[in-house]
């Protein structure tokens, strides 16, 4: 079955965790906005029965799975990227969810009065957003996977085999560094195993080889995680 | 069994999607910080290999299930709240999702920016943020929800059995009627589908006997939907 992820052309975005879950699967996907235009995706909207309130989506046979979370739940299983037991299942996504809630609040720190003002009409509270972020929200977030990962003491971060988890925890280390160079070189030495996790995911063959085309866009400044030199100081 | 439902004892917010289904659902549960205590909750989370990043978590049996829409998904499954089919059940999550999405951006709006600082402090910036709520967002996600209800002609938001979204959407309404009861009263005709749907939920027997009790907390200004006059306007 070949997989249609729908999802923003030019942008990193949410579409990503999806992307590189299905890149370490080997599966069989075409990314639907990149290779035949945003109209393909809008029409997916607003048509049928069920349609799905934004991007991402994935079309899987005559599924339509909206939502990263859940579309990673979907494919974990599918691609052996989560645990086979029920438990280890709802425990992943539960992880899985705690990371979507902590992309929402990157995505904040440059929109904190709402996704539909402009960064240039926000910069003052941006600034405050982010010094929030940066003292309490980072050190929560990624303090808590940084534990985990102590804790089970495993090579990935719920043990012994990769799950979509760990590559949206790569995506996460990647994006604070893109975004925050400056606020993260100095935060780093607080997430030793987090940037461990980083570089394991990033050496996998079929990750390393996806980072190397043209297929990863690279992150800029529409995406969740943008660079703006204000913000990093 | 007995489940074991962990949330903060003095306000509805997240734990209250969790709470409506297990009312529904006629389920033996206890509120264990209400009962026992928050140092009883807060072990638990200090506690074990698996520890939840945040309240809600629910213990049932050896499981503890963490983040609202996943133990709404676990509960939904096991209580005739959700379709047994898995496209059914993912199209059920993804609304759930999407809600969670909505709870978030209700809570910014007396909170842009971020949760670790007062509102008093953020007073200017949360009517700015509000305004953008009620002009861009609000008329986005609950369009859609009716919209959905509009399409399917059901009784319920997916069709004719009544799920844990249905008893998610009540609390919307009935969250953005206390906070906004000005803006909402001058909404509401665009939502006749969704009132209509709140006041089937309110109806239901279990839900109106949990209503009627003290084990609803009352809304107020520690939860997601708080009233402030200065955001009413």
């Amino acid at each position: 079955m070949r997989y249609e992820l729908y999802y923003w052309p030019s942008i990193q975005g949410r579409g990503e965790y999806v992307r590189l879950a299905l890149e370490e699967a080997g599966a069989d996907y075409v990314d639907v906005a990149r290779q035949r235009g945003v109209p393909a995706m809008m029409r997916m909207m607003e048509e049928g029965a069920a349609p799905p309130f934004a991007p991402p989506f994935l079309k899987a046979g005559k599924f339509v799975i909206g939502q990263t979370a859940n579309i990673l739940f979907y494919l974990g299983a599918r691609h052996a990227l989560a645990p086979t037991t029920e438990a280890g299942r709802l425990w992943l996504h539960q992880l899985q969810l705690t990371i979507t809630d902590f992309v929402l609040e990157a995505h904040d720190t440059h929109h904190p009065l709402g996704p539909s003002l402009y960064y240039e009409d926000q910069k003052a509270e941006a600034k405050k957003r982010t010094r929030e972020f940066w003292k309490e929200r980072v050190p929560k977030y990624l303090g808590y996977f940084e534990c985990l990962s102590a804790k089970n003491r495993g090579t990935w971060v719920t043990g012994r085999k990769v799950t979509y988890v760990d590559l949206s925890l790569f995506q996460l280390v990647a994006g604070l560094r893109y975004a925050f160079p400056r606020r993260m070189k100095a935060f780093e030495a607080k997430i030793p195993k987090l940037c461990e996790l980083h570089d394991r995911v990033a050496a996998r063959p079929k990750i390393a080889a996806y980072l190397a085309s043209d297929r990863r866009i690279p992150f800029n400044e529409d995406g969740i995680f943008r660079h703006y030199k204000a913000l990093d100081v």
